[in-house]
């Protein structure tokens, strides 16, 4: 079985520099959801008409399994198809799939290249409540296919019916190049439409069957920023009914965002308004606080993340407890039972076992032990402005709030730092360690006072 | 009258360890919902049945005034029920509830009660756009209930009745005692239906009468995590309407989460994405702006929050200004107009009226005076990594940017504390203390340079 | 052509101290909705009827161009309409519109004046699934209206009628006038009601046409909060889809906010969760990241805001980088590619080109150079207690992390500032300038130990 997928539209309407099959749903582009779902049915070849923005696309997508197909004209469907076919063989069937038409599903086009079997050609058809524009599935007295007439040139009678083409079709390889080969461009337009093809397989006496997908949203087009939004939600909601069969307690299934892939064990709980992103785990047990955004995160089990937080590639052991408003970067790996709290940025760390740094923290570029308790304000400066440097912090030391550890620094095992210090040289473990000057009282000073703007 | 509501099912496809009637509707437990309802009938008996998870449910939800009846085996609903009768006496009407149908309101089972009287069975009855899968209410030419004809055994005709069963029904307790020692459970499942009494009360002359419930939301149960996402969304929304209704300003009803209690004076008005848990009272003219997460929490008079703060167990007073990023710890009591800005948290804090702190800082276990001003980035250092200590700030004093404050220490009345001091003695009254260092400049110096990776 | 807008009504249902037609669509009260279409039809004259609560309508949306009548009592509609006469001239048509119909277009009023002319009366008619409670526009049989029947004087026929009254009308003003001044109060309620022209337009054989909106939600009037919030969602639902009808991509259609105006140029993102009040303009490729709320904002091309960022009063270059968490206040000027990361709050600031202040840093009435790097915890101390001054940091200047910047105070070109620093005098350029005291380990010290409490 071999696919080729029709991505070389401009998409105009988009109103966008990115080609149309590039703008993405739930992060990935249309053209990308089209080619994970081509994967699952493992075709011989998979080829990719390409077009409008053909570099842009060619770079974001390329794979070795891809073959690209140049459409430099856009003439039609039919043409575009033709593109395709120095690519394909004439063996088995070809799948026509649409970049701009992301989220169909692999068990429709399975049932469809089933249908089509090795020398049928199978249409997807859909029945519409409105099926105002698209073109009408017309069938004899024995309910075979007999034509596709479009909006046009329908009859009253035409226009009542409510199956539709979709456009997506599957056809022996052959008998699809021979067809593609008498096509005509003699119509208002000046294209080659692939729909032509029906009208030559019913003449020709080929069976023409058809399939309908499970859901409607799975052959919706995506031509607009309107339609480009619609099937983001139906994707979301998609996603999230996915999840709540899986057992996860979902706060508001139309208040999550996953763009990605989110893998969660037993009785994870989301609250609203989250986002997910790239690859995001969460163990049993994990609850996730309103308004969180996480991307390529691993929270290890019963962890907390209060609400407010963001993470980005970082890994956080069990029994975490973590935010509000905690600020995970690359890097980050904390191991169970470590505390990150308000207003604190960790970046480029590896934190033990419990560990706490509760309030409004720089932590960069640092290696930090188990029981270590970093006050409030403390900040590693890692940076000299050219160089970047690690501060080691040993097992059990306790760092006064708004202390700078001046890195390349050590703070050994079971050290105090006083409040304020700025660490410049190790400090030695066991020992209190403080930069401090004399406290001093001023009692003749006299506060400022307001002097008044002319 | 007399309430028995049965709690022992597991609810397999809950995916939980959590017992399906401990699964939380707006932060409470659904059977804890069912609890509040039925107090508000002033039930002589409350018996709970319980079976899986049975001591997780009882630890949860144990009150005085509830009488555990456990279920060891679950053989259905009319054995469950049977489990209850040695609570419940002969006296009076016996009414049968359900853990996870946690919606019902009051104001229906007080209806269901009266309509039962002392003599007659009453049914909670519900007409269904799809009544498939549930029992069917047959009804005699007179109108009368003569029996509940389950899916499996009903005509075609019947099929197409609307009228469906709840389970919520009212019973004389002397009748449901004898009724339910006749039960058999010679059916596919081998189990003893509590339906089964209804075909006897009709069989012994017993006027059988019927109800319905104001809402359909609130005769539905909950069997897996999307119908318990689809009722918590009813809930939200019901109590968002009831809000409106009493003159709230609500910017988007359906993004505002209440679990608990949220209490609002005249003028209130509260933006999108907020949520609210335990007790949360705002009085008179206060506004909440988006993305705010409020849990016990009391604002006072016509303060103003604003978007991302965080409050837990804590009380403002009149014109307040908090936020954006504020974080209220538990202990917190603010004054009349005092001002928490952005990225400051405060824990265990009593400050006094016309105080400010408003950025970048940690106030931890303080006693602040009027009309304080701390400085940015201003630290609290009330942990020595053993105990908490006490800072006290008088009326007046002025905090500048970045000090320490080493408790326990205390800074007098009208006292300034100079910018990055760390106090580690008490600051007298009016004087300008501070702890600094001679600025020094090393012009010779030369700034690092970049290194190169090998 | 004139206008007379009615906005004398208290929305005793509104349970608010605001005037009903101040409460807000959008952050803007429903009456300035009303004056900001009716200034598109270039009005001769503009006269609002106020009543209850005038002088806080008058004082919140005074304006040169209205004409303020007062109706002292509210006796109807008719009577209130008498009340804007006296600014009203005979010459051309009066339309007359409703301070709590906000939604109403200017494009429908056009039409609606069209349809009016010089000589007719025009009523503005919407057909309703569900006309109850509405006065039906009964026609006679060529299809003319023949009168207005209120619900409780209506026939069965009469009230099986869809097209009902919206009260929205526009007549020759010496008609008007003449029929204003014979109205009758003679019914239960003793009130002047405007309705009651109509019929006196009929009797007089001057010809009534119709017009209907394009839209039913354009004639909804608001009497509860339940309404306003609907309104509100209608409206924020309507800017959205403009929004991606001009190309702008967002996540979720429904959790936009926009109160006021947002201007955004080609390839704009927006993530879910987002505010934007007053005037926001994102210039081409800007992506705003998830609930963010931006007011009164400039944001250059191509630059990012991440999740959680709070602007207001600020102008952003070309290409910056801010948030996630980053806090501009009111006089922020950022130049291209300036960085403003996590817990860092700016007011009244000019930043030039590639400086960066990414972590935990307050900055308040500073002038910063180009390419300044402001390390983690930095703060300018722009306050005394009195007086605000200016912080001054020149090119090429690095500030260490902690350091106070006591202002008044300049940092010299290329200078670097010792982390931890109290500047407190101008910082040479090029020179490297600390206050630091001696790093000291005391090695007999014992850590505290934790105490019993009794």
């Amino acid at each position: 079985m071999q696919i080729t997928i029709l991505a070389a539209g401009q998409g105009k309407r988009m109103n966008s520099r990115l080609p149309k099959v590039l703008q993405p749903i739930a992060g990935q582009a249309m053209l990308g959801h089209v080619l994970t779902t081509s994967r699952k049915l493992g075709p011989r070849t998979l080829c990719v008409v390409y077009g409008h923005g053909g570099d842009q696309v060619r770079a974001a997508l390329d794979a070795p399994d891809i073959a690209w197909a140049e459409q430099a004209q856009q003439l039609g469907t039919g043409h575009a198809v033709q593109q395709a076919m120095p690519w394909l063989g004439d063996e088995g069937a070809v799948l026509v799939l649409y970049g701009d038409v992301p989220l169909i599903r692999a068990q429709t086009l399975r049932d469809l290249v089933e249908a089509a079997g090795s020398s049928r050609m199978a249409l997807l058809t859909v029945k519409l409540a409105d099926p105002k524009g698209y073109g009408r599935i017309v069938r004899d007295l024995e309910g075979r296919v007999a034509s596709i007439v479009e909006e046009k040139d329908a009859s009253a009678a035409e226009k009542a019916i409510r199956e539709v083409n979709t456009g997506i079709l599957c056809a022996p390889g052959s008998l699809l190049r021979a067809w593609l080969g008498r096509l005509q461009n003699n119509n208002a337009q000046g294209e080659f439409y692939l729909t032509d093809v029906i009208a030559m397989a019913v003449a020709e006496g080929v069976e023409v069957v058809t399939q309908q997908p499970a859901h409607e949203w799975e052959v919706l087009g995506v031509n607009n920023k309107a339609q480009l939004a619609e099937l983001e939600r139906i994707h979301q909601r998609n996603q999230a009914d996915a999840l709540l069969e899986a057992g996860v307690t979902l706060l508001d299934p139309t208040r999550i965002d996953i763009r990605g892939e989110l893998i969660c064990g037993r009785d994870v709980e989301i609250d609203v308004g989250c986002v997910f992103e790239g690859r995001v785990e969460l163990a049993d047990g994990v609850k996730i606080g309103a308004h969180c955004v996480l991307k390529d995160v691993k929270v290890g089990a019963d962890s907390v993340i209060k609400p407010f937080c963001h993470f980005e590639s970082a890994e956080i052991g069990a029994a975490g407890v973590l935010g509000p408003y905690a600020r995970l970067r690359p890097g980050t790996v904390l191991a169970e039972d470590v505390h990150i709290g308000n207003f604190v940025e960790v970046k480029n760390c590896q934190i033990a076992a419990h560990s706490k740094a509760n309030h409004l923290t720089y932590l960069g570029d640092a290696t930090i032990g188990s029981r270590v308790n970093v006050g409030a304000g403390v900040i590693t400066c890692n940076y000299d402005g050219a160089n970047k440097f690690r501060t080691i912090i040993e097992d059990d030391a306790f760092i006064g709030s708004d202390a700078q550890l001046v890195a390349p620094v050590c703070v050994g095992k079971g050290a105090t730092i006083g409040a304020g210090t700025t660490l410049t040289q190790d400090a030695p473990a066991d020992a209190l360690t403080i930069s401090r000057t004399r406290q001093l009282s001023l009692t003749g000073w006299v506060r400022p006072v307001k002097v008044k703007k002319e």
